[in-house]
């Protein structure tokens, strides 16, 4: 057998989480279960890995570049030998990890459509991966929390949405989360109105006007001049983009504004009255595959975004060969995790048996029997000398009473529970 | 882009869950998950991938033969040309989708332990790869739901494990399971007894031995004559080995049996009153890596194992350069899942709004916005020309309720609700 290594670590980029944070974990993760069940939502689970066709069919984004991929199984000399011929290493994986919960879904509804409803709403609730450069806050495996419908054509599929997200955040302790809307509609309508009609020149000229926010409005300009989009006053016109509000129809839309997405977004933002929604027509989110509708949502204590979406009307029609209306949201849930603050279950009482060494194995499972059939949850411990870290280590386990057992106690109603704090 | 396949599945061998599948496995999971949780287990999580060399370090048996494994990002000509030269196709790749969650945690243990308690209950739910042929019932992602005692060398551990699995089962509509238990110490004794002494040949032995309900009594001796173990009547033996029970050491004990490790079995029988506990001195259990105690769990009803597990003291060290004991079960959650009937969640009023084409968005995110601060789950449908079957669908969905929306209705009080059944 091998020798192991002797720094033992979980692989480079990837965490183990422990009892206190994986329980933390898991009360959020049901929250957000919960909260999009009442809303109607129904959740679906997808294998971790897809073909690698599938996964590298263009879909992804530059995600597609990050994805894991999974080797061909019984793999021969003669395959080795023309991957080496060809330098094409994928010619040797068959699945990759996912990395997204996006295109799993579309492949899901198109595998089981016969089975599901005409709208679909989908729960996805699952980890992704992804081979990104470690750093601080990013994981190269990390849970996504996504929503979609799929099937609706109208507006009441983005309200839904946003409502069922608003209430999880809600659900969660982050109240007061504002969303920033935009069409893809009106970014397309500026980009035409700047004279820029070749479809991959659009989407490249939208790749930089979401740097925005990091390199300013002059680096946009700057930028786009490098992809040969360049006009007098150009710097002003993003400065004013990035200032705009929905106060830029008032006089009159301006000559780039698609009045009629805008009037859609006017009209969400209408329907959602308690709400903090604003529009930002430099939001671009950076996916290829949105038609509509774009979304991103924020804390107002926080600079970062905790999650977004949008329309994607095509998707589905590339795995499906027939078109079907869908748009979705996403929540990051890693970043979400750390802001939350959640109570313990507290459904039960917990209890510690500290127990001497010369307490019969017998004994002890039976007294924990016992408790645990009247409603506590049982650890046992056995006694050591530093009885006082070991009460420590309990409480801080959430623990709330413990009591000493010495041989010859069989009945937990002798027991003498004290507070544990 | 690439064009889309026309078949479009999961990958082979491993599954979709559609919503009420999914419900029903989230269903059963929350109840192992509870029910361990009080019995004192802390749930944790690891990566789904380890490194490689982990993997394959000859702890997996032959479930290591049947790891995925993730390639090597940014593979060079060279990185393929010198697999190609060597015929090497995992040199290629630094990391595997485990195939099992005993690997895991003996990593996890040696990375986290300065942060875990001197004896460590964990539970792991979570999937496990394995490219194994897909077959009926046998897939290539599934679930495992383990609980490991580590640092804990005496019975207590054993008794601890049994308890909370009965008590699992029975929490999911499955009592009256039955244990069937032995002792690799018994097995160990047995081959001696047949002069079997070489470590390897007691290996492969074991693992002939482990075919017995397969191929009987005769196939086992003609096995083992084929590896050189040939006895006059070793038939018979198996064969009463075979019809073993509690009583057989009553007479005194036979030789091969040894007299410790029974009776340490013994007092685990007594020390669980009210379970079905046998002993087998047959049962083998695959793994190469128990040391001690071995059990498997099975339901009345049922010919095939629910689960099982056992003692491996020597595993950790493996990975932490220092011994320390460890006992684990195992359950097959795939074959409980389709066992167990659970009822629906039942907390909620589950409520269907039936809405007209022309019914404002706006107004029925606001309907269903009232009626989820009410306490219910709600659903909208557009009304269809097939209304019965849009209620028999939203019926089989769990849903209890109905009304119709129609143009001009915006308070929830208002709605009509006809039961749904």
């Amino acid at each position: 057998m091998a020798v192991m290594p002797k720094t033992v670590t979980p692989p480079r980029g990837m965490r183990d989480f422990l009892p206190a944070e994986k329980a933390r974990r898991e009360r959020a993760l049901a929250v957000i279960r919960e909260t999009y069940r009442v809303h109607g939502f129904d959740e679906i689970e997808t294998p971790v890995v897809e073909d690698s066709e599938r996964l590298h069919a263009g879909l992804g984004g530059d995600n597609e570049k990050l994805a894991f991929a999974v080797m061909k199984r019984g793999l021969t000399a003669e395959d080795l030998e023309a991957a080496a011929a060809s330098g094409d290493s994928l010619a040797l994986a068959d699945l990759g990890l996912r990395f997204d919960l996006t295109v799993p879904l579309a492949r899901f509804y198109a595998s089981n459509r016969g089975n599901l409803p005409p709208v679909f709403r989908a729960v996805q609730i699952a980890p992704v991966w992804r081979a990104e450069r470690p750093q601080k806050g990013r994981y190269r495996q990390f849970m996504q929390c996504d929503i979609d419908i799929i099937g609706e054509a109208g507006p009441v599929a983005e309200l839904e949405l946003l409502q069922a997200t608003l209430a999880t955040l809600d659900a969660l302790g982050l109240a007061g989360c504002s969303i920033r809307l935009n069409d893809r509609r009106i970014l397309q309508g500026l980009l035409g109105s700047w004279g820029v009609d070749d479809p991959a020149l659009r989407e490249r000229a939208l790749i930089t006007l979401d740097k925005l926010d990091k390199i300013g409005a002059t680096g946009v300009a700057d930028e786009l001049a490098t992809l040969g989009i360049d006009r007098p006053g150009i710097v002003d016109e993003i400065a004013e983009l990035a200032a705009a509000d929905w106060t830029i129809a008032d006089g009159g839309a301006p000559a780039w504004l698609d009045a009629e997405a805008f009037g859609d977004l006017r009209a969400l933002r209408d329907a959602l009255p308690g709400a903090s929604v604003a529009f930002d027509p430099t939001l671009v989110r950076g996916m290829g595959y949105y038609t509509g509708t774009i979304f991103e949502i924020a804390h107002p204590d926080r600079g970062y975004s905790l999650g977004g979406g949008g329309r994607y009307d095509h998707m589905i029609g590339r795995f499906l060969g027939q078109e079907v209306p869908a748009c979705g949201f996403s929540i990051g849930f890693e970043r979400i995790v750390d802001l939350v603050e959640l109570g313990g279950e507290g459904t039960h009482d917990d209890v510690v048996l500290v127990h001497d060494r010369d307490v019969d194995p017998a004994v002890l499972v039976g007294l924990k029997s016992q408790l645990v059939a009247a409603g506590s949850r049982v650890r046992l411990e056995r006694r050591v000398k530093n009885t006082r870290a070991l009460l420590e280590r309990v409480a801080a386990d959430g623990f709330s009473r413990f009591a000493f057992v010495s041989a010859g106690l069989t009945d937990a109603a002798e027991l003498e529970f004290r507070p544990l704090d």
